[in-house]
């Protein structure tokens, strides 16, 4: 375990914004069941729930990354600072495609004023969800005025980014087909503000028109709806005007009340995460015999679920 | 909790495979917590594991039920009894495409032999993943030779294939640009079988270049890759070869060795869900109190995960 000096140490460098100390103390909390996670959250969290927090999501090649880096360049005319989580998907054969699109926020990176964090959606102890929270709160805790975590959202996935922000984006390009299928279809998260990229692309006006009959369709309150356009002139501030406008709309008791429930949410989810390696134990090192006895068909599943939740 | 001799009429009819008495166990189990559902599935999964399972995934509009219902015609050709679970997004949105989907299936609703059930992936107790696999013992204890799990699948979508079957079959289309990007990332699960539906199209060759790519640089065993064609000519027997090829390829102790870690999986999933909703309960119902300190920043997240784990 950490020192007490070296602990003390640290949250004293996150709080004064010391991208160093930033860095360690996420990295620190991606294994979210350690002790020294759980002192430095215990330090930091006083000093969180200030920032803005705001989950850009959409399937690959949509272009999140480039109005990401846009909109940190929008928000940084405004002075106001910023943190970003970037999480990828971790295989290796992706790697290059990603990193290139890092590359597109590499201006941002000599910032001292700008943070920026790329999180592998795999291999963390205790899921990408809580990783991604707490490091968010790190950013919170050393005063970025908005901190916002980028993910590949396709599906219920792994990253649950609703839980984490009080405003979730989700950004299309046109022709995306099989995304406004999932949309409608609630496979796709249902954003608070919903943002047709590359606009200005011939063939928007389908994928506007397959986004308006979602919209319609929708019950109230019904995503925001921007448009953005093509690289050199994006129209970032639509974007950033969708997401205040969310804000207003929630009221100081709605952002509240939501705060409360995206909580519980992933406290929830921590308390199931955390108990789930021991409940896979049970079947794997623990007692392999037992699935046996399930495949050979002399026990049933749900009879050892039962067993096992009795047993603990 | 339903008498006893009509849960032994329902094992009975079951075992039988009369399709009503199927349908009503099939319901029964999807409150995978119940007492009923306990009891019936201890009766039902000795006569379990005999079936060849499979499962047909893919974004939608690739194809899916149209070739999981010609697959359905070709196994009937060689005499062979066939289930099927098909998982449905259950947004009201989009009830009528996907209904329309399974008109392609009605030829097959009057055939004593082949049972094929609709299931909501949402509003299940305990998740639509446990629903699946447990409806889908049902069809293996009724003797169906091959049983058939057909899923929208996206990412780490809430429907984990993978831990319910012997075989996973990923179905895409031509210009599945997002999806192709998705198998690549590793976000979208890796198939035994991947099969390029509507292949005759004239745009394939893109997707089956990208298709190409992603397979050389996977580990070896790869996916199997095999091409089927659009409506009239769709050379279905191809993705049936492909489905053996993987089975033969695993052997005897292969398959053995993947049906216990599936159950492992299931099973350890089962007990996480059977603990959800007390843990949720901690938090909403149960204290909401608990909440709004850490919402204030009088204590922190980690700090309550804790204590609710040690208060069990």
């Amino acid at each position: 375990m950490t020192p007490k000096t070296q602990l003390a140490e640290l949250t004293e460098g996150v709080i004064n914004s010391d991208h160093r100390r930033i860095g360690r103390a996420i990295s620190l909390l991606e294994n979210s069941q350690s002790d020294d996670a759980h002192m430095l959250l215990s330090e930091l969290w006083p000093h969180t729930g200030r920032a803005t927090t705001l989950g850009i999501t959409g399937p690959p090649g949509a272009g999140k990354s480039t109005l990401t880096s846009a909109l940190i360049t929008h928000l940084r005319e405004q002075d106001k600072t910023v943190g970003v989580i970037a999480v990828d998907p971790s295989s290796p054969v992706s790697k290059g495609a990603l990193l290139g699109d890092r590359i597109r926020m590499a201006d941002h990176y000599t910032d001292p004023d700008v943070f920026i964090r790329s999180m592998s959606s795999r291999g963390h102890l205790g899921g990408t969800s809580e990783a991604a929270f707490l490091g968010m709160s790190v950013l919170d805790a050393a005063g970025k005025d908005v901190v916002i975590v980028e993910t590949v959202g396709v599906g219920q996935s792994e990253v649950e980014v609703r839980s984490m922000v009080d405003t979730v984006a989700v950004v299309l390009q046109p022709e995306s087909g099989d995304s406004v299928q999932m949309l409608k279809s609630g496979i796709m998260e249902i954003p608070d503000v919903l943002c047709l990229n590359k606009s200005d692309r011939l063939e928007a006006e389908k994928t506007r028109r397959a986004l308006k009959i979602f919209l319609n369709a929708e019950p109230e309150p019904t995503p925001i709806y921007v448009e953005t356009k093509s690289l050199d002139n994006l129209e970032i501030q639509e974007l950033w005007a969708a997401v205040q406008e969310h804000r207003q709309s929630l009221g100081k008791e709605g952002l509240h009340k939501l705060r409360r429930s995206n909580l519980a949410e992933q406290m929830s989810n921590m308390v199931a995460s955390f108990l789930l390696p021991a409940i896979i134990e049970t079947f794997t090192d623990g007692d392999e015999e037992l699935v046996e006895l399930v495949e050979t068909r002399n026990i049933d599943p749900l009879t050892v679920v039962d067993e096992v939740i009795k047993a603990r």
